[in-house]
């Protein structure tokens, strides 16, 4: 029952030989999710030994080349592995006709779906949601529409406690009916309630991407309590006036929303070329946020079950 | 005066960690030209030392994606660097209409125009022509319409010999004559040919970048005494049957096209994912041009100046 965050890029527009443009893998009961695709996300996705086929579903934040022209490519190779399942793309218009271009021109003949659903940067709304998992839009506040994505565990099913079973022998019907979140009746007439008799295996776990944005308290607060916190901190703190005329964040500003959300762990990256070592990045960060850390490719950050 | 090709991709259409789609850039005379722009071309760029800055054109032999799709994050990247001068792309239609969606959608503002030119894949034509260099169009066999190229560094000016110089007491106006290619009239009446003398400081250079394609005699024809050719051999020579139903070339292809050429030197690339270790291709297309080496992502191969 895997949740875990990849980092695949590190960098803001201009790459530099060792960053890549935004992309990370978010893998959820080892189903795989990608959130921007920088270009270059196709081979980053093998050098960390993550199967492209596996991906489920992709997210684009918004329409900024360095956030999607890795997808393109992506969707060709895709053919060429023999892919036949759908691929579901949420994405802010006008993508559906940025793909109608791609596939016009490079894979008029595609061997599976592309399905686009439209992201609406302006709401708080709930874009893919299945048995385990539900997927929401955070409004950002960037150049152009753009959205975060909030990935939240669902609740996992009730347990029943097995000293309770012995206690009161529990029926396979009584336990059953336990596990639906009912009190139970004893032969006797005794109501147990089901607070005693059951548990969550472990609390449902988050991860939220804010990226590209600049400070924004609404979508810090759309956060609230979440494990993991990816924050773009395109600058250091000094250039918040550089950050504001751009759209984008300065270290500050993420730590910043990390302690708003109350965040449990803060990860920065999208840094700008000009900073050669992100280690300065993080140490302004942890001057607010102590829990911050770098988005270093290659590295993965795993929420781990808790009671 | 620079004379050399440095290869950023060796891979075909499926990229693997180490190896990336086709592109070169052409060095004549400190002037840089882009062949063919796989994805992350801008990265490989940076990363072997080219200032993406100083590319003059864009050569794209066809337009499938792994030998395109690097050029449009490229064009957005330029306008980051603050790109003024014009960028010219050579490719064949409808390259475009492809620019054309990529403008509308992620450089409506580009702050240096691209102007496209239509290369007539089934013509042997002159693209460019300049001071030092002509580039030619190399009609090529794959599945959609594709060209080669062929970089011919024009004849350096004649020199004068010194020792002719001081024998006949040449004044400057014959000098000049005679690097014009003029036969010089002596004092005396005497009439010096101009080949006792000039001099070519060296021989004019020649490159020709073939891929991607099914073996063609025509086309190495066309290619007759060039110093350097750059083949693509997607397959080992087991695999002709193959290479041929895909529009691609074998090891063997590639060194029978060298041989017929009568080329100096060979380059293989566009290799296979299935081929982990280039130096069996490489040993492959020796047993027939042993002048045969591979196209190692980095690695520079220069055309030195002879007399």
């Amino acid at each position: 029952m895997s949740f875990s965050v990849t980092i695949l890029g590190s960098s803001s527009a201009k790459p530099t030989v060792s960053r890549h443009p935004s992309a990370q893998a978010v893998d959820i009961h080892e189903q795989y999710y990608l959130v921007d695709a920088g270009e270059g996300v196709q081979q980053q996705l093998i050098r960390y030994g993550i199967n492209p086929l596996k991906i489920r579903a992709v997210f684009i934040s918004h329409l900024h080349g360095d956030h999607v022209f890795g997808l393109f490519p992506l969707i060709s190779t895709l053919a060429l592995y023999g892919r036949k399942t759908p691929l579901r793309v949420f994405a802010p218009a006008p993508f559906g006709e940025i793909l109608a271009c791609h596939l016009r021109y490079f894979d008029s003949e595609l061997p599976y779906p592309v399905a686009w659903t439209e992201v609406d940067t302006t709401k708080h709304a709930l874009l893919l949601e299945n048995r385990t998992l539900e997927v929401w839009s955070i409004p950002l506040r960037h150049r152009v529409p753009c959205a975060g994505f909030l990935f939240r565990e669902k609740e996992p099913p009730l347990n029943v406690e097995k000293f309770k079973i012995a206690k009161y022998g529990l029926s396979i019907a009584q336990i059953t009916a336990a596990k639906r979140g009912e009190d139970v009746v004893l032969g006797n007439g005794e109501v147990i309630p089901n607070a005693e008799l059951t548990y969550r295996p472990y609390r449902a776990r988050s991860y939220a991407y804010l990226s590209d944005t600049n400070f924004s308290a609404k979508a810090a607060e759309l956060c609230k309590g979440v494990d993991l916190m990816y924050h773009e901190a395109t600058y250091a703190a000094a250039e918040q006036r550089a950050a504001k005329d751009r759209g984008h964040s300065t270290t500050a500003d993420a730590a910043k929303a990390a302690l708003k959300a109350g965040a449990r762990r803060l990860v920065i990256g999208h840094y700008s070329s000009r900073y050669k070592d992100e280690a300065q990045l993080v140490e302004e960060a942890r001057a607010i946020f102590p829990e911050s850390y770098p988005a270093t490719e290659g590295t993965t950050y795993s929420i781990e079950k808790e009671r």
